[in-house]
């Protein structure tokens, strides 16, 4: 339409400027009056960073720092491969997810990884069933066989639980992250598990969950300082809820742990500052992104082979916020 | 919705084999009616990405929280108006700056929020000489008229120091941001005006910065607290820094505020929870990221309008970390 080569629309839309003024407003106008898109993979080979592959990201909670810590793994693997990563945050909204997903799609990215909001989430279904590379973390698929990267949850929370027991923390509660994920329900059998093993009695009044956020830590909380009988220790889901938990307990003057012990689900790089010194379950997130983006790139490269699942342990860091071992101080 | 504990659902989920047969199927059948329905999620999806927008996200670090409120912010408005988000992170690193910046052009987003390496960033100049829809957060362009969303960084700096003076420290060191960085110098500008206006020394010993991560609060306050004299205060450019000077001062088991004060640049929303509470220089990122996009969407609406400049005014949270007043207490 512009009259001009493929090449001379190349360098218009990158926006070479070797390009004359009158070519590059005879391309601009024939690209708008045609709605021309340009093909984006195409154009994305032709530029700088053709070494590479482009990686969506779609991930539930970009404020939970956990999160952060697989993302700086997939960067740090993703960068040293010349490759580029587009993050969608869903904000543990399956409609947003859905909608991340597409624009992805659309996008022509090389791979995918993705936390899924559920175990039966037909969209991330859909994507491998189109063939799509697609590396799941935290959740693997009911339905559909792929590959995932995981922590070891059940484990992590039976050894927080467990640590609490041994301290001689009897009413233990549990604030669980959102009902929806699969996460969930393997840290609360983790929980259930260690409280069976030591005999001791499963109180649903003391396992409360809304929503994985900082809020939902806050109200919960609060729910459970103020029953008529309130735990002795509280084993928090996730880093949201811990802080939120930690926020309420400081507000109403609690002291940890001499009134309350508390133990949380992912650990934070500055926990050491907080007050007390949490003790908490670490998730190596950054190994979980880095084994992540390997797996991505090996299913990019062999479509066929067969889906591989990662189960990283965890880690219980032991500070100050559940107390000490009677005699032991 | 089946009338069981949340325990229950958990051990249905899990496969528990206490449960009766009768509520497991309930609890499955209500998980059916409950779920999501495709079918219309992604009608509702299809109809609202076409009346959006996307939008390209392009932020210097992922690990700072300041950028997350930001993030939320924008996605907040970006949502209720259709719209997605694709975030790059590019790790204060110009290649990466460049990178997305490229990728996201390829992927005709429809406007673009960034948060420019420095001053005179090239790669940012040009997208919006290419006529793309830019609005800068954080800092703005030397060379280039285009919108910018940031913090009274001067006055919030100038507002900690003078925080401190007032509570009698006299010795106050400051770890600063990246150098490149424009906000950097801003903050340096605000702890200098403040020294000055109380007739005290600036000391360039005591003024010490690398980069703007957590690693570089831990070394430059381990290289304050090994000084023949010791600062009686420090202040942290940004949250990681302060975090990381937090860990070093903790490590070394120097008391907070007693034998030294600490005042941050940016809160965190989890910072009462912090040893001590820590006092900080709130910046409003949820309200930068709102009026980021809301600027935006009127930069692709009219391409003509003049540029603006918003400077969000930041606030003193004052907590416990700077001690207090003598005969407050």
């Amino acid at each position: 339409m512009a009259g001009v080569s493929i090449a001379t629309v190349s360098r218009v839309l990158n926006g070479d400027p070797v390009v004359k003024p009158e070519t590059k407003l005879a391309v601009e106008k024939a690209i708008k009056t045609s709605g021309y898109h340009p093909n984006r993979v195409a154009q994305r080979l032709r530029s700088s960073y053709k070494s590479g592959r482009l990686i969506g990201l779609v991930i539930p909670d970009i404020r939970n720092p956990y999160y952060i810590d697989v993302i700086r793994g997939i960067e740090e693997s993703a960068y040293a491969n010349g490759s580029a990563v587009l993050i969608g945050n869903f904000s543990q909204d399956p409609e947003k997810e859905k909608m991340y997903i597409n624009i992805l799609k659309s996008e022509s990215v090389d791979g995918f990884i993705i936390a899924p909001h559920h175990g039966h989430d037909k969209y991330v279904e859909d994507l491998i069933e189109q063939t799509h590379a697609v590396v799941c973390i935290d959740r693997g698929l009911a339905n559909c066989s792929t590959d995932v990267v995981k922590s070891d949850n059940e484990r992590g929370a039976f050894n927080a639980v467990e640590h609490l027991i041994k301290l001689g923390h009897k009413r233990i509660a549990h604030i669980t992250g959102n009902l929806s994920i699969p996460t969930t329900h393997e840290r609360i059998a983790g929980y259930v598990a260690a409280l069976r093993k030591y005999d001791l009695p499963v109180d649903d009044t003391l396992i409360r969950g809304r929503a994985s956020d900082f809020q939902s830590g806050i109200d919960i909380t609060a729910e459970l300082l103020d029953l008529p009988e309130p735990p002795e220790a509280i084993f928090t889901a996730n880093n949201l809820l811990t802080l939120g938990s930690l926020e309420k307990i400081h507000e109403r003057g609690v002291r940890i742990p001499d009134e309350i012990a508390i133990v949380g689900f992912d650990d934070m790089y500055w926990a050491a500052s907080l007050n007390p010194a949490l003790t908490a379950v670490r998730q190596h997130g950054f190994e979980i992104g880095k084994r992540a983006i390997e797996l991505l790139y090996q299913r990019i490269e062999d479509p066929a082979r067969p889906a591989a699942n990662i189960i990283i342990n965890t880690d219980l860091m032991v500070r100050r916020s559940c107390g000490f071992k009677p005699g032991t101080l």
